[in-house]
């Protein structure tokens, strides 16, 4: 059977090219990059040749760019870390009501230490305006995260516009952006658009899973989590996992030109909506009017997800429910973006690479079309 | 030139078996072990069998090991997670001064945080006796963190005998250790010794780098420091590094048996020790009474640790100065057990692994007789 990947925001499959150097650092290249000797200094050349390649990706310098062990870590070290710094000036946060479990429960964390946190609920065309993350900035606020792209809809957030709306609004405020669905797939711009942090996984780029990056710009200070022999200029201590580490530099090195990858995203889309179309009165797009390309949430009421993703991947057909990470139970991002119950209960994220080829739209669409034929609708 | 990796307390080459597992998993098997398709459930299989694979190396059951990103998470996990839930019955804590950075700065973290921290010097012969142990526990004694084997002198601790003492002298306490340099090398029996909690690392052990375990007694709870999808029964949230994890768990099950391994270290050292022979007036040898054959600390007093890495480097021997986290830094462990400072100068560690064949030992031997005979001496 063909099989057809199109659960891409969840993971990515592994590139050539960081593979044969995850491989390389496994054996030719073994050494602690801490290590005074050959073996550790070879090693450390190659920590700085992927810190280079993937501070390249974020519109960083090298030396802002640090490793964690993915994006969950960086979105914690980012929010905790900021956090711990910045309490004394503040303990207001700005973020949204969509952002990835990593960010949201850091935020519900630092709510139990006594933070107030103003959670933006997008509007029902998925737009989040820099204005309206602006006005929701006092005196107090000195902390801000807002994603680059959500998860579940793609919907894209107004990063670059939102930085001096906010600087102007909350002037002591750290800006934060979780930009792991983003990163790899549209170009970013950490230090032109002024941001302090932001965070972004190998694994969702073509790299292993077991590593990512957190931007920090020159002069901020995080409070570090992760606490030893002070590796990462000592706000990430531990053995660097070198293996990924070098793997996500070569995926990132990897990334094809964003034009490119923006044309075959809106072509498999397309093509996506056109097949689907026999499906109009039963199939409900969730796009949001400023969505990125390679994300599209769909509902077919009366359809349970769950049942639709067993149905499809009996036939070689791979999507999610919703966030990997929140393993079929309801979402949360489409429930605060005020769906009707049964468009949630049968939500689908479809999400492309830049491997995905028409024949794997055609085979999703087509199971689609033989589900809405024989499997039984449920009223809700 | 041919190389003697003699470094193995730092890292170890990765074993083809966990190489191809590694590769297995960023190719064939990439799928998200959170996601509810098949390719999210192989993942999920490949993460359980690895479990299972890694709890037999700890003597643990599959069910009482989370994976982490490393040691020093593990290590961190333990001791803070631990503390918070602690904290209210207690707050003082037992471990000792030789600890790896990521106990001895998690303990620093909690003497900021108001805990008070015991930590025991062991003696000249590097042994720290259970009853010491016990000794220092008082009645608000929550937290006892000691390692199994010291990273730097292979001192071992008599942890099984420790366990019975500490329950008697605070048994509110958590018991907690660091067989970071054990795992894989010592027959370690976490259930059966009534541990608490355990920290394991994978590329000490022939995994990859990026992957730790923590053993956690079923009933004990930890106050996760991960936040976000509430993987690993929500202690250690983020999508796990399953090229790691597997490649881990493949090494453990790669493990040769123990005393098959003591056999080749004890003969390791036994060589070293008799070709070294020559330098009886020049060397100083910090072998504990209780110390591990796998690693061999000495010191030769007026050459500097840095020199004499260097000397061996450019011979193709690679051994270190200390603990790889210290990056050539005076080595913590060594003052603390209260060595000469000329010793502490001039210590290296020399570490097998079961790749280390008599002719590694040769050529340090040779390189370290000529060091003796080229370098020049300072007086100190």
């Amino acid at each position: 059977m063909r099989h057809a990947y199109l659960d891409n925001s969840a993971t990515t499959v592994t590139c050539p090219e960081a593979v044969q150097k995850a491989v390389e650092l496994m054996t030719r290249c073994y050494g602690n990059p801490s290590s005074l000797h050959t073996l550790g200094i070879d090693a450390e050349k190659e920590l700085n040749l992927a810190r280079r390649e993937v501070a390249r990706l974020l519109g960083a310098d090298t030396e802002e760019v640090i490793f964690t062990s993915g994006g969950t870590e960086g979105n914690n070290l980012a929010v905790l870390g900021g956090a711990a710094v910045k309490a004394r000036q503040g303990r207001h946060a700005v973020t949204t009501a969509v952002e990835h479990s990593s960010v949201s429960a850091a935020f519900s964390q630092l709510e139990k230490e006594g933070w107030e946190v103003t959670r933006l609920v997008p509007d029902s065309r998925g737009i989040l305006t820099a204005q309206a993350i602006a006005a929701a900035c006092r005196d107090d606020t000195t902390l801000v995260s807002i994603m680059t792209v959500n998860n579940e809809t793609g919907a894209r957030f107004p990063i670059a516009e939102t930085v001096p709306a906010v600087r102007r609004a909350a002037p002591r405020a750290l800006i934060h952006t979780d930009a792991v669905q983003a990163a790899g797939k549209l170009p970013l711009k950490a230090a032109r658009w002024g941001l302090d942090l932001m965070t972004a996984s190998s694994h969702k780029l073509h790299g292993p899973k077991g590593c990512g990056a957190l931007y920090i710009r020159k002069g901020i200070r995080l409070l570090p989590r992760m606490l030893g022999g002070g590796q990462e200029k000592g706000l990430r201590s531990g053995t660097e996992p070198m293996p990924a580490i070098a793997a996500f530099g070569a995926a990132a090195a990897a990334v094809p030109d964003f034009e490119e990858q923006g044309t075959l995203y809106r072509g498999l889309r397309t093509r996506l909506l056109e097949q689907l179309r026999p499906l109009e009165n039963k199939v409900v797009f969730h796009l949001p009017e400023e969505g990125v390309p390679y994300i599209v949430n769909l509902s077919m009421p009366g359809l349970k997800s769950e049942t639709l993703l067993h149905f499809l991947a009996e036939r070689g057909v791979y999507v999610s429910s919703g966030s990997a990470c929140s393993k079929g139970k309801k979402s949360p991002v489409l429930t605060a973006l005020g769906l009707d119950p049964a468009e949630v209960d049968s939500a689908l994220r479809i999400s492309f690479s830049r491997y995905t080829v028409p024949e794997d739209v055609d085979q999703l669409a087509s199971a689609l079309l033989l589900a809405s034929e024989t499997l039984v609708r449920r009223r809700v």
